[in-house]
């Protein structure tokens, strides 16, 4: 409790940030009241703005202010490649990587029958219809290296199928820096298995 | 950058809280609108209306929403007591403790003459009104074990002498839970120094 009851009722709110707790909450607070009124205000602002304006992009079902969202309008992508994902945060870190110039479909999750997850939640209905209508060449299969993502890959490499459209999954073995020491051992086994030929 | 300028905008703003990096802002961003669209309306909303409502105390320079903070206006607590603290936040520590039933003052900072800080900036006139004016048997000098918050502790108590008041200094030493092999050289001197009779 502070002396203030607006201030409490910001740290309370702050606390329902993502590893975030009472303490880092209590920092925050008084950093924007105390030192930074301009970016809490920023803040304050960019969040209504964002809640207002931010839906899904109704081709990839990414988060898009429009009905189609920056990198479907990009006309300088290639509409060839489609590359599907679980999430809006791996659109993120892939085009953070630099090297994808293709197209993407957010799945919004992935296949899970015991969390009630099935096609339908994941706009298998959507993708459907743009293998059908768009001159897709290739699908890159992207999403996580579990069983639930590995299973919605194989889901979608047999719908892909249907239309004889060409599909990869990306790579997985043992990341850039990593020492063979400290990588465990299903990923070590993978890589071992996935072995390329050495030029 | 995501596909949605709004959420850009959001990413952006939420970098300038402390301890928040791009990576941090993208994951509490996207947990906002993707998962959790009321928490992010109750801190739009908590900010905008403690940036509107928060200024200091009149009497104690504490955060407050009023002319007067919640603990100043506090009947149950003794007028006797003064607490003298840098920062709302030392406030808000004590309060955590329970252990503690007087009032405060918040300094706002401390004497640092390389910063150009000196006592007008840290309300001393006001302290000394009340110092004047109220029935203060003692001043608690709770203002951190630093080169700047041990002078600034040693100005007050000057000024309390002039009023015959009596001052205290909070304890320094080991922190309970420590193991005296960590504790840094300059605790244990000053532990040492101010052992107390064991009864």
């Amino acid at each position: 409790m502070s002396s203030s009851a607006a201030l409490d009722d910001l740290i309370d709110a702050l606390c329902c940030l993502p590893g975030i707790g009472r303490k880092s909450a209590q920092r925050m607070a008084l950093y924007l009241i105390d030192r930074n009124r301009e970016g809490a205000l920023a803040i304050a602002q960019s969040i209504s703005s964002a809640l207002d304006k931010v839906g899904h992009c109704e081709r990839c079902r990414n988060f898009s202010d429009a009905a189609h969202c920056q990198i479907c309008e990009n006309a300088k992508r290639q509409d060839g490649l489609l590359c599907v994902v679980e999430t809006p945060a791996d659109v993120m870190a892939i085009e953070a990587s630099g090297s994808f110039q293709g197209k993407y479909f957010v799945l919004l999750g992935k296949l899970s029958p015991i969390d009630g997850i099935g096609p339908d939640d994941l706009g298998f209905d959507l993708l459907q219809q743009r293998l059908e209508s768009e001159p897709i060449d290739e699908i890159i299969l992207a999403t996580n290296p579990t069983v639930e993502g590995d299973i919605t890959a194989q889901y979608i490499a047999d719908l892909a199928a249907r239309y004889q459209i060409k599909t990869s999954r990306i790579a997985h073995g043992v990341p850039l820096g990593g020492e063979l020491e400290y990588v465990d051992s299903g990923t070590l086994a993978r890589a071992l298995n996935a072995r390329q030929l050495f030029s």
